[in-house]
């Protein structure tokens, strides 16, 4: 190549490309890398015991002397979750808007790293700058406030990063999306569109925000008992209007579930919610004020079991039981993976004799996220000469492909990328370069990354057919057996019924045993093979399950 | 009461209720019970290692010589999928049309229990009578052929029980479902209707099958490449379909997947499925054909980890290979619970290169049961004096009752029973009458009902933390560690990340048993509850994890 030793301007998604969550991506040009987002994602059903995901930062900690700082799009654990443990490794100026910076704070306070943390607050409109980079905070709308896209200004040409947005007339909070200056940075050229792909699957339009506050309102009116709303406990906006329709119909408010305590008071303290004293009451004063007064918001709209609607449901909340007569609005839309866990919270509510609104009964809820006709108006605004979609599984990059090249972008253009992989810019010219450290590493309570595929292997298996222990005591020197072999299970099967089998079980291992010590084989790691393969087969014979097998052979 | 000596007839269903599948229901007179159904459920995500569900039959065993045989409405899992577990335990006679006594026999078979059960086959239009009653089959449309309603005529009136049903005016196979008979049996006085209440949340009308062929069609018209096409088995009518559609554009057809192949096999030889013999090609010869040539019709369509369709997908399959210019159609919406499986075969059908049409996209797949709109027009054709809906979770028989309610029909008619409650009626009155021992039983491997909830809880806490087993051999005479304390990990923690960890933990569990051994402690159970609580402790604030702590010892 000619030109090697001309800088280039690297973008190197380590997170958020085939996936949904674990956003972060780094920008790198010569000496420097910014890095925008930093997000957790949730763990599969298959991560047995894992409590979140958060991005390989490998990449970044090779070049630590070269990070500038956490450029934050918005206060979404899928784009914030992950600081609290990468700041620990790589602690770099976090940046971004007021509520998105005071939901960190909290995360850091938790984690009790704050002192050490640099955060540094960015209004919509103003830009941050390093030697190489400009980076400017641009108002979007989404389904949290002070949600902002990104323009990168670069030797190179301008990247436009739009975070996860919609575009909204009329939102709640007044502040529409700034496209104007998305349509300036289209006639002054832009090299790079990074665009959410989360709904690209979706004809159409994103119903506006307001809507789903006129028939929250239309339902209030009619509720003549109490109102239980669950909703994301960072959508303030919808809050907002959960609060104004039952102050409108002389309800006090109280709110239940850890992150909305801690959210909403985090939100009315610095403006974001509006909300008068005298109308707050804490939820352990509802009993105080008649039914047709009381509008509870709670977490657990995706029927996560140990939230707050939850234990409402099982009448394990202290404060809340569900009486004939209560209303539940379940104001948030299925997240996939979740559908069951809520169709059973329904279920529950219902038996419990209240009357229950959900997504497939009236429009209560509506998506953060642009759909079809949303990023036709983005690309044609912004006029990209290439285009990564972002923020998505594969189908949905590849849909906002097709959507792009719909709108004549030339496919040779588009660059749809793995995490990991590097997409290298010029003035003129982009290409896929390479592939840097990236992935997954699993927390389980303390552990990061201690638990790897061995372990949730075995996780796996040991739900699926439970373990079944065989311990032995054996005299080296005279190989005889002085105790055991004695079979403990857990998991395997039900121990009323299993007498017999675990009784012929433990014969299958004594005759295997017996072979090995007339044969006088001193190597265990035999013995526990044989005693592994023979128990095994003996096993499936009698039940077709394949429990994990621990021989454990004690000498003395 | 004044006549309690006459007899009532009692409507008892064993299953389905408040819960998707699992359908049965027992219908008794005197000295005579019916068996509407026999199905299975498919495991809840939490029933570690379950294969599947089947209902506890304890009433009727307990009444065995009543039962005058299973009823069938159609050739469903859920409908049948539970014969070959309760015809071993209860071998009554099992009625049923052709194609659904064909999926029965096929079941038993695999049991090797054929040839020791009774199966009669009944026509639709046709009776079975018993000593108190008659049982007619009435012609319905649902997503499999061959589908009836049951109007079973007691001494104290008709009871319909409509099955799975649809009302499809244009059904692909021509046999539209007999209104006229509905209607007649409603000028004629219903005592009870028991109504599927599958999709009783839905407004409007469920499409007509014939939509979706014709959207097939269409999709096929504009193909170049290969066709893949992945549906439920025994979607009969829609596999015509895609069957149709091959042909008119010339392409053969080939079945993949173990259930594709034995129903398809099946339906051709009853005469249900319409497929020239040279027309029918075996995967193992798709090779051998141009790709604008061969249409696959697979199984795999819910993502179903073993499924054909993900072995093609994970190039895990013998005879298919994905390559660029493959079209995959899914012909079936989500069921609840599988939509990450979906997504990702989706995503890797995508990545390997195929373009992949499924239910966001385009019209491909139509329920097979009754929307609001179509309910109506049953309640209204058949009036029943009283109403139990059926089938469904419960918010969907809530929402059937307020459906019965709407039309006019009153509250206190209306029955929304839980599985195991009895529902007794006379020719003038209905009420709930007691509770009759029901549940689930779980099937894992070979084992029926020996995975309760303890092994489940273990294999749920095993999933969750893994396990740490101790083992230690102590001589009793002289209150002596003769070996170990050893500790092993399955699913707890990284080997590699837990050497120090597990050394640490070995000390506190020796520090306990030295204590142990100096107060001569001789029950076992104290020791091991001791290093139980000492481990668990020490382990907790170390990890914040809860593993399984299995304490063994052995004595010598």
């Amino acid at each position: 190549m000619i030109n090697k030793n001309i800088s280039k301007v690297k973008v190197i998604p380590l997170g958020g490309l085939g996936e949904i969550g674990k956003n972060i991506t780094a920008i790198e040009y010569d000496n420097e890398i910014i890095v925008i987002d930093c997000g957790l994602a949730f763990p599969d059903a298959e991560m047995y015991g894992v409590d979140l995901v958060i991005p390989n930062i490998t990449y970044l900690l090779n070049n630590r002397e070269k990070v500038k700082g956490f450029f934050l799009t918005h206060g979404h654990e899928d784009h914030i979750g992950a600081l609290p443990y990468v700041l620990k490794q790589l602690n770099v100026a976090v940046y971004g808007t007021k509520l998105t910076l005071s939901l960190v704070k909290s995360k850091l306070e938790e984690h009790k790293i704050l002192s050490d943390c640099t955060l540094s607050e960015v209004k919509q409109g103003e830009e941050v700058k390093t030697e190489k980079f400009r980076v400017e905070f641009i108002r979007t709308c989404h389904s949290i406030a002070d949600a902002c896209a990104l323009a990168i200004h670069t030797p190179e040409g301008v990247i436009v990063h739009t975070g996860d947005f919609k575009i909204d007339y009329t939102p709640i909070d007044g502040k529409v999306i700034n496209l104007h200056r998305f349509a300036k940075l289209g006639t002054e050229k832009v090299l790079l569109l990074m665009a959410d792909s989360t709904n690209a699957e979706r004809s159409g339009y994103t119903v506006s925000e307001k809507i789903i506050g006129e028939n929250l309102t239309r339902i209030f009116e009619r509720s003549k008992g109490r109102v239980i709303v669950a909703t994301f406990a960072s959508n303030i906006n919808r809050i907002q209007q959960i609060i104004n329709a039952s102050l409108s119909y002389g309800r006090k408010v109280a709110f239940s579930g850890r992150s909305m305590e801690k959210i909403s008071a985090i939100a009315i303290e610095l403006g974001y919610m509006q909300l008068p004293e005298d109308q707050l009451i804490s939820v352990e004063d509802i009993n105080k004020y008649p039914s047709e007064r009381i509008t509870i918001i709670t977490t657990g709209s995706q029927g996560e079991p140990m939230s707050a609607l939850s234990r409402i449901a099982s009448s394990n909340h202290k404060n809340i039981t569900i009486t004939k007569g209560d209303l539940v609005i379940i104001s948030a839309s299925p997240i996939p993976g979740n559908r069951k866990l809520i169709s059973r919270l329904i279920d529950e509510l219902f038996s419990k004799g209240a009357e229950v609104i959900y997504d497939a009964k009236e429009e209560i809820h509506v998506s953060g996220h642009a759909c079809q006709e949303e990023l036709k108006l983005m690309h044609t605004l912004i006029k990209p000469k290439f285009f990564m979609p972002v923020h998505g599984e594969y189908r949905h990059l590849k849909q906002h492909k097709l959507l792009a090249e719909n709108l004549g972008m030339d496919a040779k253009n588009i660059f749809i990328l793995e995490t990991g992989q590097v997409l290298e810019l010029s003035r003129n010219a982009a290409r896929k370069s390479g592939v840097v450290t990236s992935g997954s590493i699993m927390v389980d309570g303390i552990g990061i990354g201690d638990v790897g595929n061995v372990v949730l292997r075995d996780r796996r298996h040991l739900s699926q057919d439970g373990i079944l222990t065989v311990v032995v005591t054996i005299d080296k020197a005279s190989f005889s057996i002085l105790s055991g072999p004695d079979i403990v299970t857990r998991g395997f099967i039900f121990v009323r019924e299993s007498g017999d089998l675990i009784s012929e079980a433990t014969e299958v291992v004594k005759a295997e045993l017996d072979k090995c010590m007339e044969r006088k084989i001193t190597e265990w790691f035999v013995i526990k093979s044989n005693i592994k393969n023979s128990l095994g087969q003996f096993l499936y014979s009698k039940t077709r399950r394949n429990p994990i097998i621990l021989p454990i052979i004690m000498e003395i």
